[in-house]
């Protein structure tokens, strides 16, 4: 299988790229590393990419900005952060890859913790999250020739406690093959229009 | 209760505004009708409009336009209608109109069934209103001040069969007062971050 990973440098897309290169073929995607580069916000770039990759069975994308900042601070300058890059970013590689992909193959976009649990300057991070889940599960049931599409929501990673820990107090976080495992369940499986949680607190579900 | 009803003059709206004139203080808001008009996808309207309303209790939104369109058709412009309308606009209603609500006031915004069903051309409705939902659960949680905020997520009205129900093959209907409870939940009750349902067909939840 062909698999196309955006976000392959980062901290989940690196074991997601480790995982599935046990008998794949894997292309690695980021904004300035990897084998190709694409911004997910423009969707100028997002079609040269696939262009220069061209047909490919399967894309894991394990990326996508959002702003953290408070409800009363928060402008439509950083709405737009989410807007353009985590939502419209991850929706336009799913709208402009179905015309790459091949039949039967699968997309796997991100969301995450943030759409099951409310924390101080993660309004903008819930919304996005729960828009990206909504386009996923319609999608899937629209977009025809046996593609799937699926979300992995992944609860804080042990290994960005010590970046991102103090956003989240009272959180245990959740160990990287854990979360790996989601992806490979959406990528290897056969299931459509799920959201797969990989949490680890039990008061969260 | 000093309420502001935005989309007073809809099928929704209409009924919310007639239970909730009952005892209550009720402002119409309209596009271009109801005692007060504005454009709720530009925030300089959404300012102007609370200015000459004043402090206030509680805001209902039964308002917010999307495109209905098919995945294959889907278009960045066809995103942007839900996006600046109603989920932007919706949360500017919140952002904005946290400056002239009185403490332990409320916001209910509005969702709608393509959250829980998935239905030909409605991708765009089915991720706008998880963002709305979303917003609203974690602002509800960073608002503070007392304020409340809940969503009401309506079925497809029966008043709105005979425009909209060949959208929703095999689906019932929803009746107006039955949705328009949920509101009156919502603006009178106690509870906050919460996805009224106001539902009518068992096989979705």
């Amino acid at each position: 299988m062909k698999i196309v990973i955006v976000g392959a440098t980062g901290t989940i897309g690196k074991r997601v790229t480790e995982f599935l290169s046990e008998g794949h073929e894997v292309i690695t995607v980021g904004k300035t590393s990897g084998q190709f580069q694409v911004d997910i916000a423009d969707p100028k770039s997002i079609r040269a990419l696939f262009e220069k990759i061209g047909k490919f069975d399967a894309l894991v994308s394990t990326t996508g900005d959002v702003a953290f900042v408070p409800l009363k601070d928060l402008t439509n300058d950083h709405w737009e952060v989410g807007i353009r890059n985590k939502f419209l970013g991850q929706v336009n590689l799913v709208q402009i890859g179905k015309e790459y992909i091949n039949e039967g193959g699968s997309f796997t976009l991100t969301s995450g913790i943030l759409s099951q649990t409310f924390i101080a300057a993660g309004t903008s991070a819930t919304s996005i999250n729960r828009a990206v889940e909504g386009f996923a599960q319609a999608a899937a049931a629209e977009i025809g020739r046996g593609i799937r599409i699926n979300v992995v929501s992944p609860d804080l990673l042990e290994d960005s406690k010590a970046a991102f820990g103090s956003f989240f107090p009272g959180h245990y976080g959740v160990i990287g093959c854990r979360v790996a495992q989601a992806y490979m369940k959406s990528v290897l499986g056969i299931e459509t229009g799920r959201i797969y949680k990989a949490l680890n607190n039990d008061y969260v579900s």
